[in-house]
């Protein structure tokens, strides 16, 4: 039996076998080679693998997701047939006597080269599919198992050194009961995929990850960060009671499920989920989510090699909306950079992307993105009670440039006949410690506040929030995070505004009185925390929320605040 | 003629001939040979044109610098008469049949290796120096000349990339008048190495940079930022009529010397030079300056392959005591990290360095390292008034467990029986915005603040210092940042600490009464701007600074502050 700790994501318990995956080596090397015949046979063979892998996973996808996802894998199918492809690498071995694995890689390069160089957005973003199927290829020459998560047929828990957004998305159709990260942190992008999905998750668990080996029986405790590597009879007994209390405790939360999220006298807090794509709104609803209080909607720009159009994002933005069917649903516009990539914007590698070229700082400088995305959400706004939200602000000029180019995006409508919705409600985040401590000059320019606690505690802190040397830095009960959280809300009070909080302090258990009790008025979350949440409001009055948040206000130190704050919740 | 701006940052006029500084490329490819015997004597040609290319060095070092400074280059030429090391490149070349270039490299990393095993310290860090003959070696192979500033006679504006800081080091024996660099802003390394030696620069300049030829004739406004290429007859003399009546208000400025810093009735601002080595204080005393408000000690680690001792540090610390005379020399503990790196640690790459492992972090993990940097200033302290500031704190956790480290450092000594300053006052960098917004807890723990504006910037508008895509974002007047500072100096004022401002603000021409009337007691600056900053508060009274930093607090955004004070400053 082995025990260690890292850090807990996503709260919950599992128990289940260790699938490791571990990062495939691509790199090629150019070699010289004598016998061009049977390297010519390991590129056939390769191939043909190749075709059938994809049969396989194209028949997963019809059965799993849809017919229209399984498409992508008849293109790929189709590219492998075609002799000009094959060929091209078979010839470049007979022609320069070098090895498959080189010629592979050239072949892929002058293709992706030719289809990017066509002028047809259709072909250009075909380059991808080329780039996909010779990554296959090299692979299956090398030796290199497929990705592992697609052959899962039995409940395991993935031990791996980080999660691609598009791994965790093919987690959602496979029998995934938990998952152990190397790096990362709460915030980074799998944990936030894991909480939303409800699956138990540990993250930065650093080379004690390596000690755990494919096949051995696992026990984690996402909430803890607890893992167990072939626990003992004892142990095991021990952790499904524990599992078996934590079940009994969702079940008892599901009582909240339709009541509005209130303290024990009424004082309302509107509980709200966070969600990456519309699908996400169907769990938020479900769980009786008050409204949307946060849609990431750079989700629908990342993974991929070309731009969303103005169409495709207004069916996502109607579809959240029709979801929620009247309820609030706050869109996020486009918050990239910093550790969030959109390959079609080839944005430049920044030595401090935390602190650089991002979010609206983008939008404003590259407006026809951010006219389209804006053209599309007043477009949806037409089906619900959708609002806009800007990230990343830091003065008043900000708000009133990107008023103005809703402004502009308004006119383009009007003069095309387009319909929408012109009395969209718009607010910001206020993630950067300038925007909590002008706070009462923003608030008299907006709808309503949304504080971005992940960001806020980031900056103010000084402290990036995914590099683990440092995790025991990044403190939300530091009391200048809450002093900063406590201006913003008394600015929004004062004036009259809405003030939510969507960062991942707003689904911590037992965070939730203390954020109604500093004056915040909204709290969006993993759909997974809001029955929790409900449950915390309603245990308290606003008056004992308000004392409390008094005392850790002039706490002298984040730990002076933590000890208050686990005496207060036991 | 050719006009164009870029981010003025060392104030001044320059007018000299353009020197266009190339980066050599030193990449090695593995070739193969036939003719060993002609690949050895292009070694060996390199080689004694290496010898005297180092022995012109040493005597220009012996002339300009010092005799011990010359003696480095006595050890490169002892190595490079080794037979062992040059027979070590050509026999590789005749074993293997590669180049001389791959010879060389091969040959250095094996050297290298060997003097890194050695048990001694002394050793280890010769392979410094391998690297160092080895690299001149390598570029006369490839025909690239050495380095340009060395050989610079005739007064010259250098147009670099960018400069590093052994590059400025040399400048300052050279008859540069200006420089160029295409990256960096106010706040990059070289800017401040330009301020501290009163050499008018220009950053940032981007492409516009490439256009500027070797040779042709500039003009260089260091604070507006403007570069004018082959002026015509007009430009130039209106440039020299502006150049006189800079020299004139120099002249007029010699006069505030001898005086202290205070506003027209008599409220004092302490006017102190921030130093990077004990030599610059030379300087900051010559131009009567009240003390030394920022000594970086970093820069005693940084450009070096080994770490200095205590010995080494405790007689820096010492003749930065005794330049100043008994007036005071705050002296910051080691803030690396971030974009200041010191090899000898061998710290990790960060993805957002600016908000990672740095300063104080690192000391109160890596304490051998801190107890002896707080071993020598604990000693110097004997000789002046010698003052420690711990830089990046977020909380009185870290200042407690800082001044514990100190407690330690004070029992060995005591255990020793060295002598050492027992009542060395202690205050921290105020420049983490929760620092700021929690002043009031902090002031109750140290003897004195010193805002790091740069830093306070950079982290209260979450935007990267050095990333000149978003420089737009670095306002030293929003609003934000006043209040942060006005609370700062509010709890000192309230605790009766001294408060001072030491980043690049306070030496902002105009400045000084703004944070005067925001409370603030103490301004450190660069050397060559003091004289001005003095200038600046006689010019105003206090009632004036007050009334003026109240306006600028209510202002809605940066660029209304910005407003506001150029038109006080008219």
């Amino acid at each position: 039996m082995l025990k260690f700790k890292a850090i807990g994501v996503s709260e919950g318990l599992a128990h289940a076998k260790a699938l490791v995956i571990k990062e495939a080596d691509l790199t090629v090397v150019k070699n010289s080679i004598t016998d061009a015949a049977a390297e010519q046979k390991r590129v056939i063979d390769a191939v043909e693998h190749a075709k059938k892998q994809i049969e396989l996973l194209r028949d997963e996808a019809e059965k799993n997701i849809g017919a229209a996802e399984a498409e992508i894998f008849d293109a790929h199918l189709l590219m492998l047939d075609d002799p000009d492809f094959v060929e091209g690498i078979t010839n470049l071995i007979a022609d320069e006597m070098v090895c498959a694995e080189y010629a592979c890689f050239v072949n892929c390069e002058n293709f992706q080269a030719m289809f990017r160089a066509m002028d047809d957005e259709y072909m250009q973003a075909r380059a991808a599919d080329i780039g996909d199927i010779s990554q296959r290829i090299l692979k299956n020459l090398k030796g290199i198992a497929d990705n592992a998560i697609d052959s899962i047929s039995e409940p395991c828990i993935i031990i791996a050194n980080d999660l691609t957004p598009s791994d965790t998305a093919k987690i959602g159709s496979k029998p995934v009961v938990g998952f152990v990260t190397r790096i990362g942190g709460r915030t980074s992008h799998s944990a936030i995929m894991a909480r939303s999905m409800g699956i138990p998750a540990v993250a930065g668990a650093g080379e004690k990850a390596d000690e755990i080996k494919d096949g051995e029986e696992l026990l984690l405790d996402g909430a803890t960060g607890e893992i167990v590597v072939s626990p003992d009879a004892e142990t095991l007994s021990q952790f499904e009671q524990k599992k078996t209390a934590e079940d009994e405790r969702r079940a008892m939360l599901v009582q909240f499920k339709n009541r509005p999220g209130e303290t024990s006298d009424g004082r309302r807090v509107i509980v709200e989920g966070n969600i990456g794509t519309p699908e996400d709104a169907v769990r938020v609803a479900e769980l009786g989510g008050e409204g949307v209080g946060l849609f990431r909607s750079e989700f629908l720009f990342m993974d991929r090699d070309d731009l969303p159009s103005e169409e495709e994002q207004f069916e996502a933005y109607k579809k959240a909306c029709e979801t929620m069917a009247g309820k609030p649903v706050i869109i996020r516009t486009l918050d990239i950079g910093g550790d969030k990539e959109v390959p079609a914007l080839n944005l430049e590698k920044e030595q401090n992307p935390f602190l650089g070229y991002r979010a609206i700082r983008i939008c404003l400088n590259q407006t026809d993105l951010f006219v389209t995305q804006l053209r599309a959400l007043l477009r949806a706004a037409q089906y619900g009670d959708l609002r806009i939200m800007f990230p990343m602000i830091s003065s008043i000029e900000e708000i009133r440039n990107a008023k103005q180019v809703l402004q502009q995006a308004k006119d383009l409508l009007d003069a095309e006949g387009v319909a929408y919705n012109p009395n969209v409600k718009v607010g910001i985040m206020v993630e950067i410690p300038v925007a909590a401590v002008c706070a009462d000059m923003l608030a008299k320019e907006v709808d309503f506040f949304s504080i971005g606690t992940n960001d806020l505690i980031q900056y103010s802190c000084a402290v990036d929030r995914i590099n683990e040397k440092i995790s025991y830095l990044y403190r939300p009960l530091h009391p200048g995070v809450l002093r900063l959280i406590h201006m913003t809300a008394k600015a929004a009070n004062e004036n009259g505004i809405e003030v939510g909080v969507c960062g991942e302090m707003a689904g911590t258990p037992g965070m939730a009185p203390v954020l109604c009790g500093l004056g915040v008025t909204n709290l969006s979350m993993s759909a997974s925390a809001m029955l929790a949440a409900k449950a915390d409001l309603a245990a308290h009055s606003f008056a004992e929320c308000k004392e409390f948040a008094e005392r850790l206000l002039c706490a002298a130190s984040a730990t002076e605040a933590e000890q208050l704050f686990a005496e207060w919740r036991a």
